[in-house]
């Protein structure tokens, strides 16, 4: 398999990069690598060119560029020339720890969206605490600004093939982020969309879910809008590192004991925080178009970098986008009721 | 001045209700509290009736009674009885530790909405930890599941009066929940909302901000539509709580070291969870009503109905609904022309 790679993306790029999609080399012996980027740039980078291969660009796309402008014009970029690889068959799955928006787009507009999917999603895996399983998929988490109910009917589907194939959960168990459990909580599309999918034949829906509880492993698959579930996500992540902050703070301003009673934890704080830091475990991935596109966060180091590549390994060999992609073809007309449904809801 | 308290309201109700009235009424001494609860369950409860009175009810509205037809149908309850007597002005604030939702409608259907305000909403004061203040006051949290700008804009005009008024904040920095920092981020809403605020002469609004910078300190009133206002809430309690359970776990599992550290380390931690545990200072309050009417969590036990008294207090006090109400009134046109902004740009 070969996996193109936005060399140029991220904070730390391209050296990070460079060095993550080596380990990557060394790692998975069935992975070629197409390095995407300014030439001068990352040639003195690579150490070992087994199956790693530079294809030079002139032009990169910033965190700060407006993601559907930037896609458009920067067309020798690094990352718009790793997407058109894809786009032409010339790599399987596309990587980069660049601009979010941009990389969406070029995923959208590049290299597609699979047929009778309405609108990719962004999902990611996140630690699950007292579950039967390790992780949850989590998404929409912003892709899309606003959902129509048939969206979210949509990503339980997306969400539960990525739960069965990357995540090796059986018969997911798929859950609507909403303000609340019982069935009529929430706005109309979260209503409307909750009845879609109480009756859906393609997941095992379980019910509405409240963002205290997301990490409490109740739910292997979370449903929300793009808008809440970035907040939710956000709100997560930023809890997590205020509070890891607030305790170091309060460990190095509590005098000698605490000196030694932090020294004493040191261990056992690095394993909450590893089982935190979900994104050392692999990216976020852009569900719904023709081929595994995944974004690692901007400050990812080598070590991420490489994780991520078996991520896609994983979403290859389980052919993942292949079987959404039959699915989905096979169950249009389940798709189109459920719109149906919808509409005559809507229009009561 | 008189507090109405519904003693049978939350999880440790009456005892803890009525443990935390003796406390505030030693505390507060120009407090005078009435009782709205169950006559032989709260009658034996009291050991000293110095500016304590108890109106007998007959009802309770249970957590999970369905909140409109629970205010309708139990005319007896303590929640209601107490609402009634604010309602005509034998009481000049409510109390409640029971169903929220019940508690909102109450609020809204029996004590009222300030006129001119178009949707009330939970606001409540949250820590902060990097800026010049302790706290900052997000809203809605919940009351409302679907938000128009206009909404928003008033959000940040009460958010404002509550800094001000309650946490002692001197030209409060307001700023909108939102997917991302620029003003063109969100849906159509949270755009429209962000125009609106922009050009606000009733506040001081200083932009958009994420979810993952709540705790920060950036802003004194986070201003969010109430879908995901609840949902950055409870993600970031769950949050707190997840991890506080973790380290304890971790400390736990990693032997005598660990448990040496964790001794030594329980005065850091107590900080971080006092700092944390913002419903021990004080309620969720209802603000755009014609009475403050504050709601504490279910589990609240005395010390926290206690430190509600105060805060309540301080709303007195400080005039806060005598306040917005006369500000309301004053700028009934800046108000409607906000609409009118708004309806013009919806219709362009």
């Amino acid at each position: 398999m070969k996996i193109a790679i936005d060399a140029m993306g991220g904070d730390f790029a391209p050296l990070e990069i460079v060095k993550g999609i080596e380990q990557a080399r060394d790692r998975y012996k069935d992975i070629a690598f197409q390095l995407y980027g300014t030439e001068n740039k990352v040639k003195p980078l690579v150490q070992n060119w087994e199956r790693i291969e530079l294809i030079p660009t002139t032009e990169v796309i910033e965190m700060g560029d407006e993601p559907v402008k930037a896609m458009r014009r920067k067309k020798d970029s690094s990352m718009v020339q790793a997407a058109m690889a894809v786009k032409e068959g010339r790599a399987d799955a596309l990587f980069s720890a660049g601009n979010t928006g941009a990389l969406l787009s070029s995923a959208i507009f590049l290299i597609g969206r699979i047929k009778g999917v309405d609108r990719p999603a962004l999902a990611s895996a996140l630690p699950s605490f007292n579950g039967p399983h390790d992780q949850f998929v989590f998404m929409d988490l912003g892709a899309n600004a606003e959902n129509k109910p048939s969206h979210l009917y949509q990503y339980g589907i997306l969400g539960s093939f990525y739960a069965t194939h990357v995540l090796g959960i059986k018969n997911p168990r798929v859950r609507l982020l909403n303000n609340g459990a019982e069935e009529d909580k929430g706005d109309e599309v979260h209503k409307t969309a909750h009845m879609l999918m109480k009756n859906a034949p393609s997941f095992n829906f379980i019910g509405n879910i409240e963002a205290r509880e997301l990490l409490e492993g109740t739910a292997d698959v979370v449903v929300a809008d793009g808008f809440s579930g970035n907040a939710a996500l956000k709100a997560t992540e930023g809890t997590a590192l205020m509070m890891l902050k607030q305790i170091k703070n309060a460990i190095m301003s509590s005098g000698i004991k605490g000196k030694i009673g932090g020294a004493l934890l040191k261990p056992a704080f690095r394993d909450v925080q590893k089982k935190l830091d979900y994104n050392e475990a692999g990216g976020a991935v852009i569900l719904g178009v023709k081929a595994p596109v995944v974004k690692t966060h901007g400050s990812a180091k080598a070590n991420a970098v490489a994780n991520t590549m078996g991520q896609i390994k994983t979403m290859i060999d389980n052919q993942l986008v292949l079987d959404i992609q039959t699915y989905i073809t096979a169950h249009k007309e389940e798709l189109q009721s459920g719109k149906e449904v919808l509409h005559a809801q809507l229009t009561d």
